[in-house]
C-alpha cells in the first residue's frame, strides 16, 4: 500500500472525535462553533428555477457574485464580480490556496493561534508554519517585522475579526500596520472572515485587503455562521494575478458549487430581510455571550483568564495554571462535557498548554451553568493530581 | 510571486474556452457533457427538514449513505453504509484520491483515451501517466499486463461502463480479467461510473470492484447524470483499509457535501419515482442516439469511424484521415459549432490526433443536422487545405 507522502501527515482528527462524542444528546458540549438551532432561517424554494438543476459556471452563478462584489465594496474592498469564486464553504478557500501556493517545506506565516484547519490543510500539503503571537488588539508587529525580515513565505494566513480561536479583532492601527508590512515585503494575504458580521458592540473595521496598495490577496466570506451552513456556500475575491489560478484548482476540484445554495444565498445577501435576520442574529447571540460571561465568572474566576468576546462565537481562556488541555478531554467526556483543547490551535501545540476554547453560541442556556461548573470541576481535579 | 511547483502543470485549459464559447445561444453545441434540460426532473422541497440548514457530518447524511450503499449491493458490490462517503459531486472523489495517492512522478494507470478532467487532475498532483488502449470489449489485456509487470502503478483509474469519451462498455470477460490482474499485483483500483444507468439496450454489468477479491477500491458515482448535476451530489464507496483516509481529506476538502443536495438526492434514490424517472431518462436519450447515428451516417460516413454507443452521452469519432482535431476548433466556432477535440483525453495528446468526442444528449434535435453538415465541412476542408 503505498499512499502519497503527503498522507503521512493527516492527523488522526481529535477534533472529529471531540465532535463524535459531543453529538450524543447527554453532552453538554462548548466544542464545535455552529449556529444555534433555533436562529437557523427558515427558507423558501418554491421560486427556485428548474434550470438551477443543470450543470453551471465554475465560476458561479453571475447574480450571486455581482451581490457579493457589491457587498464586498460596501466593506471598503475594491473588487467587481470578475474577482468573486463561489466556493463550497470557505473551507474550499483554504484548500485552493493550499495548493495554489504550498509545496513540501514551503514558509507560510500565521497567527498564534489560529483556525485548527486551516492548519491541518497548509500542514498536509507540506507547509513549514511561521508564527506570529496575537495580541488582545491583533500581531505583534515588531515579531511579524522580524520574521518577514528573515523569511520569505508564500503567504500570510490571517482571520482579523473576531478570530477563531482568540476572538481578537484587530485594530485598526493594526490594520493598516499589517498592511504595510505585506506591501513593503511583497507578501500575499490570505484574510479569512467568517465572523465579521457577528460584532456585539457595533464595532466595525475594513478588510486589511481593502488597505494593500501592492501585495496580492484572497479575502474570503462565507453564509455559513449568518444563513445556513448546510448550504455549504462560501466564496473568495482575489486579486486579478490570482483570480485565473483558483479558477482552475476550483475546476478540478468539484466542477462548481451547488447551485441550489448559491440560489437560496442569492435571495438573502444583499436584502433586507437577510439586516433583519442579522440583527436579530447579533442580538441572540450577544445574550448567549452575555450569559455565558456571567456563568464562567462564577465558575472560573480563580482558574483562567479571558477577554469578554466583542464578536464571534467563542471564548478562548487562559488557564492560571497551564497543563496540557488534551489531557481533561477524557475526564470532561465521561462527565457528559465537551470543549475544545487549545493546543490544535498552535503548530507548535507542546508549547502552547493551558488554553480552552468554548463556544458559546450552540449550547442550551438551561445547561449552560451546570456544564461549566463540571469542566471546572475535572480543571480543578486535574490540577490536584 | 512564487506559485507552489503544481501550479506549472495547470494546463490552460482549452475545455473552459469550448464550453464558454458554447455559451452563445447560436452555437450548435456537442462540446459538452449536459443532461438534456427537458429532462431535468422538477424537484420538491417543501418537506426538507430545518434542520439540514446545520452543519452536517463530513461523511454524509446516514439515510442517503445506507440507500447508495444498499443500491451498490444490488450491483453486486459487497459494502456497508460505512464505507460510502458522500462527495460534491464525482470530480471531488478525484481530487480526494489524488490527494492519497499521487506525490511528484508518482505512477499511475489510465485507459487511453480517459476522462479528461481525471487526466487534468492526476497531472496537476504530478502522476505519471501508464496507459492502456482501449478495444471495443475493454483494455488490451496483454498490455496491461505487461505494464503491471515492469511497474508498479499506485492505482489503476477505470471508467468500464459507457466510458467518457469513448462509450466503451468492458465485457464481463474483460471485467473478470482486469479484476483478477489487479489482484495478481494489487494494485488499487478506482471505479467511476457516472454513466451506468444511462443505457439504451438493457445491457448490465457487475462493477469490477465487486469482482476483487484482495485489491483495495474505490467506486465512483453520481446523481448528476440522472437526477440533477446542479445539486453536486456524488459519492465515493471504498474498500476498508482506504475510506478512514478519504474521510479526512474529504473533512479538510470541504467539511461536508451540501446537505440540501443531499437531501434530494434521497428522495429519489432507490424509489420507484427515480426508477420511472430513469427509464424516461434512457428512452429520451437512446431516441436522440438514434437520430445522431442517422445524422452522422448522412454526413461523415465517408470521413470517420465509429461504433454506436450502447449508453453514455458521446459518440467517440475517429477520422479516416487523421489530424490535429484542436486545430478544428477556431473554424468550427466562426461557424457556430462547437465539439470536443479528441486530444485532450490522453496523456499523450501528440500520438493521439484525429478523435472527435461528439455529445448527442444537449442539441436541439432541430439543429442536430446543420451542425453535424457544418463540422463535416469545416472537416474537409481542412483536410484539403
Amino acid at each position: 500500500m503505498a499512499f502519497s507522502e503527503r498522507v503521512s501527515r493527516l492527523k488522526s482528527s481529535l477534533i472529529r472525535e471531540i465532535l463524535a462524542a459531543a453529538q450524543r444528546p447527554e453532552v453538554m458540549s462548548f466544542a464545535g462553533g455552529l449556529p444555534a438551532e433555533a436562529m437557523l432561517p427558515h427558507v423558501q424554494w418554491q421560486d427556485a428555477p428548474h434550470t438551477i438543476g443543470q450543470y453551471g459556471m465554475s465560476e458561479g452563478e453571475p447574480q450571486l457574485r455581482e451581490a457579493l462584489a457589491e457587498q464586498a465594496r460596501q466593506l471598503g474592498l475594491p473588487c467587481t464580480a470578475s474577482q468573486v469564486l463561489v466556493v463550497s464553504g470557505s473551507q474550499q478557500a483554504l484548500d485552493l490556496a493550499a495548493k495554489l501556493y504550498i509545496d513540501k517545506g514551503t514558509e507560510i506565516m500565521l497567527e498564534a493561534p489560529t483556525y485548527l484547519a486551516a492548519l491541518q490543510i497548509f500542514q498536509l500539503f507540506g507547509a513549514q508554519c511561521l508564527t506570529v503571537p496575537l495580541q488582545a488588539d491583533g500581531p505583534d508587529l515588531a515579531r511579524m517585522r522580524a520574521c518577514l525580515e528573515q523569511h520569505r513565505p508564500a503567504f500570510v494566513y490571517l482571520i482579523p475579526t473576531f478570530q477563531n480561536p482568540s476572538a481578537v479583532r484587530y485594530s485598526e492601527a493594526k490594520r493598516d500596520a499589517v498592511a504595510a508590512l505585506l506591501d513593503e515585503f511583497e507578501v500575499t494575504l490570505i484574510e479569512d472572515e467568517p465572523y465579521r458580521e457577528l460584532t456585539f458592540d457595533g464595532g466595525s473595521a475594513t478588510p486589511i485587503a481593502s488597505r494593500l496598495k501592492k501585495a496580492s490577496w484572497i479575502y474570503s466570506g462565507t453564509v455559513s455562521k449568518t444563513l445556513l451552513p448546510g448550504l455549504r456556500v462560501g466564496y473568495l475575491i482575489a486579486s486579478a494575478d490570482l483570480f485565473p489560478h483558483l479558477l482552475r484548482l476550483k475546476q478540478s476540484a468539484d466542477l462548481h458549487t451547488n447551485r441550489f445554495g448559491q440560489w437560496q444565498a442569492m435571495q438573502w445577501i444583499g436584502s433586507t430581510k437577510f439586516q433583519l435576520h442579522l440583527e436579530a442574529l447579533r442580538g441572540f447571540y450577544r445574550q448567549r455571550r452575555d450569559a455565558f460571561q456571567a456563568a464562567l465568572q462564577v465558575h472560573f474566576a480563580d482558574l483562567a483568564d479571558w477577554q469578554v468576546p466583542q464578536g464571534g462565537l467563542f471564548f478562548w481562556l487562559s488557564l492560571k495554571q497551564p497543563l496540557d488541555t488534551r489531557t481533561l478531554l477524557g475526564a470532561a467526556l465521561e462527565r457528559d462535557v465537551a470543549f475544545m483543547p487549545g493546543e490544535p490551535f498552535f503548530s507548535d501545540p507542546e508549547q502552547n498548554h493551558g488554553h480552552l476554547r468554548l463556544n458559546f453560541s450552540h449550547i442550551d442556556p438551561a445547561r449552560l451553568d451546570e456544564g461549566l461548573k463540571r469542566l471546572a470541576t475535572v480543571i480543578r481535579q486535574a490540577q490536584a493530581a
